[in-house]
C-alpha cells in the first residue's frame, strides 16, 4: 500500500460542504468564511522519516512550518496562523525549548502566529509533529491544479534534486513571495508545489487539468549539477510548479523581480500522455514514481 | 517534566498578532478573519496513550474528532471544518478505511467537513493522529476561562469520573448543543471543557479569572456511583465546566431543554484559594493533579 493508492480510496469517503470552494486534493482547501476565503492545509514530520533523529530541533520545526507554507505559496495565498501538535519521547526540556523557539522564529519570519496546539507523550522513542496552516487568498486569484490549458508553458522556480545531501530539505525557503507575485499579477491560475518530485507531482496537475505534457529533461534546473533523474525524482524540492500562457510568459520575464530563477521545462498538451524528451529524443519507459511519504 | 510545566515555558515563546483575539491558553484560539471570528484548536490521539491498540478504528477516529469538538463547545461555538494528519505503521487497508469512514460519519453527525490532511508512515508500530478543528463564534458570545466572577455558581454538565472502564472516553457526546445554548442565551461567558478532570481543569479557569472556589465534593455527579475522587481526578470527561451568576442560574433552570443534567458543584470566591468541602467540612491536603497527557 502506498500513499497515492490509499488516498484514492479515502478521498471519496468525505463529503464537502457548500462552504468548501476547493475540497481536499489541491495544495490547500479553500473555505468560504464570512466575506473572505480561508486557505487550510495540514502536514507532518516524523523522526527518521522526514529528518534524522539528531537534526537540530530548530531545523525540524522550521521544516514542518515551511512545508506547510509551501502549500499556501502554491495557492497564491498569504499565510496567517498555525496550530501544532507534538508527540515526543526521549527528548530533553532543552530540545523542546529549542524546537518551539525555532518554530516561533520561523513563524515570525513569514508573518505567521502560532495560535494553538497540543503536547503528548509517545510510547515509542520517536517524534511525530503535525502542523495546520491557515491563510487567505482572493477567490479570483487562487491558483489551482485544474487550471492548466493546452499550449501553456510549464515553469518551475529554483533548482531541483539533490535535496537530501545538500540539506535543502531542511534549509529551503518556501516560495511565498514568488507564489503571491504570480497570483497577484494574474500571471498564472495553475500552480502546485513540488514536494514529491516533478515526476510524481506533475501528473497530479495534469490529471486535474485533464491534459498531458511534453517535458524537456535537459531544461530541468539541476541543483549542484545533479543528474536530471534526481531533479525529476528526489522530491522535497518545495519549489513552485506552474503554467503560463504565451502572452503571460513575456509579462513574467519582464516583471520578475526575484533572485529566484524561473525555468521553462516543457509545455502542456491536449493529448493526455506525458512525453519526456532529452535533446529532442523521446525517453521511453521512464519509471518515475517520485517520493512516497507513505509506504507501509 | 509534565505537560503543565513545559507549557509554562513554551507559551511565552510565541507572539500573538493583532488579529488573534484570544491567544493559546483557552480551549480554542479566537481569530479575526474578515467580518467574522474563527475558532481554532488542535489535539491528538496516540495508540496505547489515548486508546488501546485493538480499539475499533471508528471509535479512535470519533474520539479524536470529538475531543476537538468539545473544545469548540467550550467556547460556545459552532464547528465547521477539520484537518487530519495520520501517521501509522502495521495497520491494514481495512483499518484505514474503517478509520476514515468512522471519521466521516462522526463529522457528518456534528456538521463538520473534513477538508484536508496528510498520511505518513511511522518507523515504530504505533498510530499518531492529529486533528485541527475550525469553527465560529460571535465575539459578544464567546465563553472564556477568564470571565468567572466572585459569587458565580460553578456548574458542570453530565456525569464525571469512571471514564476509562465505562468506555465513556470513547463513546462520549461532545456538548456542542449545550455549550451553544449557554452562549447563545447569554447564560454564561465563562466556560471550559473537562478533559483532565475538575481537579486539574478548574484551577486553570480560576487562574485566568484571578479567583478562588469552594467545591462541595458531595455534589459532584459521579458516573456509575464512582467515588468523588474519581469524579474529580479521572479526566476524559469531556463535559462542560462553566459559571453562572445568581440571576442566570434561575434562567438556566427555567430554560434548560436538554436531557443532559446540569449540576452545581460550588461557587467562585474572591479569595484565590480553592477549598474542597465534604458535607460542610473542609477536606485538607487533597492531592489532586488530574490527568496529565504528557509524562516523559
Amino acid at each position: 500500500m502506498n500513499e497515492s493508492s490509499i488516498l484514492q480510496k479515502i478521498l471519496p469517503i468525505f463529503h464537502a460542504g457548500n462552504d468548501v470552494a476547493v475540497p481536499p486534493g489541491d495544495d490547500c482547501a479553500l473555505l468560504e468564511f464570512g466575506n473572505k476565503f480561508l486557505l487550510a492545509a495540514a502536514d507532518q514530520v516524523i523522526s527518521n522519516v522526514h529528518y534524522l533523529v539528531d537534526t537540530a530541533p530548530e531545523l525540524v520545526a522550521g521544516k514542518l512550518l515551511k512545508r506547510n507554507l509551501s502549500d499556501i505559496a502554491a495557492m497564491g495565498g498569504i499565510p496567517r496562523w498555525a496550530l501544532l501538535t507534538l508527540a515526543v519521547k526521549g527528548r530533553s526540556d532543552e530540545w523542546m525549548i529549542r524546537f518551539f523557539t525555532g518554530l516561533e522564529a520561523c513563524a515570525e519570519k513569514y508573518g505567521v502566529a502560532v495560535v494553538g496546539g497540543d503536547l503528548a507523550a509517545l510510547p515509542g522513542e520517536l517524534d511525530c509533529a503535525s502542523l495546520t496552516i491557515l491563510g487567505e487568498v482572493e477567490l479570483e486569484k487562487v491558483c489551482l491544479r485544474k487550471n492548466a490549458q493546452a499550449g501553456d508553458f510549464i515553469m518551475v522556480t529554483g533548482s531541483l534534486g539533490d535535496t537530501f545531501h545538500s540539506q535543502h530539505h531542511l534549509t529551503f525557503e518556501p516560495r511565498l513571495k514568488e507564489g503571491r507575485f504570480l497570483a497577484e499579477n494574474g500571471l498564472t491560475r495553475c500552480m502546485m508545489d513540488i514536494s514529491d518530485g516533478v515526476a510524481a507531482d506533475l501528473p497530479k496537475l495534469l490529471t486535474e487539468s485533464n491534459a498531458g505534457a511534453v517535458v524537456e529533461l535537459e531544461k530541468l534546473p539541476c541543483r549542484n549539477n545533479c543528474h536530471w533523474k534526481n531533479a525529476l525524482c528526489d522530491g522535497e524540492d518545495y519549489e513552485l510548479l506552474f503554467t503560463v500562457s504565451e502572452p503571460n510568459r513575456q509579462r513574467l520575464e519582464q516583471m520578475w523581480q526575484f533572485d529566484t530563477p524561473v525555468s521553462c521545462i516543457g509545455r502542456i498538451v491536449e493529448n493526455k500522455e506525458t512525453v519526456y524528451t532529452l535533446n529532442g529524443t523521446a525517453v521511453p519507459n521512464l519509471e518515475m514514481t517520485g517520493y512516497e511519504h507513505f509506504n507501509s
